[in-house]
């Protein structure tokens, strides 16, 4: 088998997500983007508008959608049906209930039929489903920096369920995509920091899914917006259950994983510390009752591409942390 | 009487809050700055070094004090037995329990005998201890933007204290003052967010003392440092007590203060809002059982120089907002 | 006479120059805004719709145009038709020439017979023509930053005429307007540095006109975008004819401007050093045949709105640095 | 032979210069990062301090020192006696005569004797002579920015030498350096651009020195502090000789260059484009007798660890482009 065997198109190459992601594959020794399309047809970016017969003459193994999620709902059931396997990093397949698109997104889902069968592209918890998936539905950055250092504790029961977790996250505006908008002009967002979303950011549900006991009632989250350009820190506020370590709970479960580390007492993550790598770095304090997680991110990696690329390796059988360690 | 009959000196003028202090006071129509002190003598800056014998050729009505807390704790015994009426805007006199200071600031206070009767400098809650009082402590920069929209909630029982309050703080640099040090170096603190003092920070036990009902277990304060020089965003997340009305509380605590705002449902304050007023703006958003209230300041305004001049003003009889409406 | 008198008019209210106009004629003691209209109707700004019967209703003394230059061209020639005098911050009347409108703006101009009346809006060049001009051109920002230093030094022909004078133009984003554009996203300026418009400038008609003995030759103006919000920075090279002294040119031209200051032998100024004033700081170095003189000033003070008002204070009758000290 | 088998020690190796060395040479194939020696010891760093006995017991091929110039100045004859071949980032070696050392760096040189050896480190110029060196003096930032886009010029008379060469640089603060200084303070850098070492930078006599017909009376730098951490971006004014073709002559000289890109008409390189890159990139703009020249190069990679690679390479006999171009 040819070292570069691995045919991966992308369709909406143009915005940050997809353009980050064409530029680590280029350094990936066994997958080869052989399809580059945009959203719009943008001429300056090399990338061509995207069509099924185009995408044919590619032959790709699996697609991935950087796209908008109404163009990401639009596109998969006939992507599928032609037989390809897909990476969607938008959010159109990432909560299992029409019921929330319905809620969150303030939408009616296109293709609910799919919901069951997409996989959440986790690879810390999904691997063996993404393996075989046909539909993987890449985490939003937000939760990814939640979901990574909150499911372990979830699943052991070790946070006291009569309290309220609190999620304070703060982004970098690539975040945000490439479109310029009034809110993501630089004199409005330099010099500035603000909170946006309250209590309807489309990535609690998410969060709120993938935490096993988690409730709307008792899980706040909270997304604001921070004059850099790569990055996501979220602080987290919990209170554990009885006698539960937090620390041990979260050093046993990533305690090989290639992409997760947890800080040693005393230290804590800074976005610097995971900028342009695939890392999320997780720190702990506690003091009385209460314990403080600070999970760290570079969304536009971990938060997007890079684990787009941990969900490709492991659809294509490729080592799981290939292309992502330089 | 003159119109500039007031007479103020401020020991370290050369700080960023000691800075901001004597531009603001420029413009003040009642009172003049008579004698800049510099914590360490600071030959660009026009401050002379600090001595009891040059600050008495000056007269003043009123000392600031806009040095460290060590400093303050020093001066202060002397500057009250000298006959000086005092505005300090470290925090040495902000706690009244000289066990905190062992704890949180972890020192020995030099003067434990003025904490019972130094006045904690917040306006909105204690303008007529202040007006007559020999030593006022101005707050802390993040106790500002936590107390002002949290006491009246606290003081009305409003809040459900089987829950805990989380807030979480982020502060542009010039909060950590002018010295240059490894963390506020410009490459270190640009494309970067941190969190620090988890669990530890020294406003922390300031909130909680006015915050009646608060305690230690139940509050949880996360400040972190963000890429812009001016401005406090606090994000608080609290669940509220039985049929209580975060909003008409706060409402009705400051329908008529002159320098807070509570916004209308829908809208939440930036940074942007009120840099460079000495605003504190709050906007509330509730979901289900979960209330978050954001809030900001200017912390070299309203969270540190321009509230000395509140407190100047009512020491000296001036119009309460006067030389802070420009 | 009351001493809110002076009634001026405000179009495009709700642009970054238009803002800080209105902002800044807050505190100014004699001149009050009677009307603020949008250049589109913007709801949430509080302008309405422009129209000349609306205008009308307000009887304003002068009206500002805060608008693009296109509007200016279209409103001037009614406005000044039913008896408005006008300030515009446009570039629609700075040159004399209609012919340099085509060649740099690439437009036919729409009002050529109004260029030559127009006076241009500098203050410290054209004091008594504003005085009693209907219609005055408000200098463009990097404009304002070239020529107050350099149009001394050509009108002493201090300037060896056979070298070129070299003008860097760093300017931050507020200079492009508030419209969000690719150019002005976040991501796009932060962490970068860019030069545009090079050799074709619109700034460098209205610098070569307003130095005389200047030609297209030998003057080079190249501008660059730097991500902050407010600030220019203007870096120029020139070699002083024989034992011209240009500093004690600059020194004595601006001896009593208000609002230029020639900084001594060894000191530059930076943007901080006037951000939020309407000063115009200028430094002055030399090694052999070579001088640099550095100018700063804030783009949407002295380079817009501030010095609207200079313009405003001598059409009206008010002190010259009426509401611009504070 | 063993892919590891070429041996680097790196001095400094805490400091921003050495920092990012070390984490290139971390993906380089060939080369092997043996010892870390920190200019001051630094225990947070993993770096040990500096002695001759340590640096032998690693056995490294080549030394690297990412130290200032009085440790580079100490250091480099022993390290020469003992047998190693040197790397110098810092400015000791750069320049051929100890006068200039006298002039602009303001101290006696300590080691003249070693000039004449010293090899100026531009593997786009010196290639042979960096192959057999025994010291490379790998070259300042701003200089590499500049001598790229002009040496190619001078050399081929392409210049008008009565005209004043003009170039105006912009860099990012981590050019500055790590130590925490007054200047480079968060909040002096940040909203703020600022000229310094005007007419008396160090890096204007090594640019003169490698621009062979350059004067000083002739050519002029100006460098600026602009807030971004990485990159700089020099604009070069200059008037062509008669009939000179600039792009054909740079396009020419650069047509198989692995790192230097001259760009088509019509495009000028920003920051962003070369950040994180070893890339130099060049544009080209021309009006009447002037013409513009835009270079952009990362400093901590083209400007510092990368060129030093690059010499690196050419010493141990690896591919000109060995592990950078990931």
């Amino acid at each position: 088998m040819n070292i570069y065997s691995r045919r991966v198109a992308i369709v909406g190459v143009t915005g940050y997500a997809g353009q980050e992601l064409d530029r680590l594959l280029a350094s990936h020794p066994q997958i080869q983007v052989v399809g580059r399309f945009a959203s719009k047809a943008d001429e300056e970016s090399g990338a061509e508008p995207f069509s099924l017969e185009k995408l044919g003459s590619y032959a790709p193994d699996v697609v991935v959608l950087a796209t908008e999620h109404e163009l990401s709902m639009r596109l998969t059931p006939a992507l599928l049906q032609a037989g390809y396997r897909i990476v969607d990093m938008s959010g159109a397949f990432r909560l299992k209930n029409a019921g929330l698109y319905r809620e969150w997104y303030k939408f009616e889902h296109a293709a609910p039929e799919l919901l069951a069968e997409a996989v959440y592209g986790l690879p810390e918890s999904y691997s063996e489903q993404i393996h075989g998936a046909r539909l993987v539905a890449n985490p939003g950055c937000y939760a990814t920096a939640t979901i990574l250092p909150l499911a372990p504790l979830y699943k052991a029961n070790a946070i006291d369920s009569t309290c309220t977790v609190v999620v304070d996250g703060k982004s970098g505006v690539s975040g945000a995509g490439r479109q310029p908008k009034p809110e993501t002009h630089f004199c409005e967002v330099n010099e500035n920091i603000s909170a946006y979303g309250i209590l309807k950011h489309r990535h609690t549900p998410e969060m709120v899914s993938q935490l096993p006991g988690a409730t709307f009632d008792r899980f706040v989250f909270t997304p604001h917006l921070i004059p850099i350009n790569r990055g996501i820190l979220n602080t987290i506020v919990l209170r554990p259950a009885n006698r539960a370590s937090v620390r041990s709970i979260l050093s046993d479960t990533y305690a090989t994983a290639p992409f997760v580390r947890v800080f040693p007492d005393g230290r804590m993550p800074n976005v610097q510390n995971v900028t342009r790598t695939n890392l999320c770095s997780i720190g702990i304090a506690s003091s009385g009752p209460n314990t403080v997680i600070v999970s760290a991110i570079d969304n536009l990696v971990k938060g997007a591409a890079g684990q787009a690329i941990q969900n490709l390796n492991l659809m294509l059988g490729c080592e799981p942390a290939a292309g992502l360690l330089s």
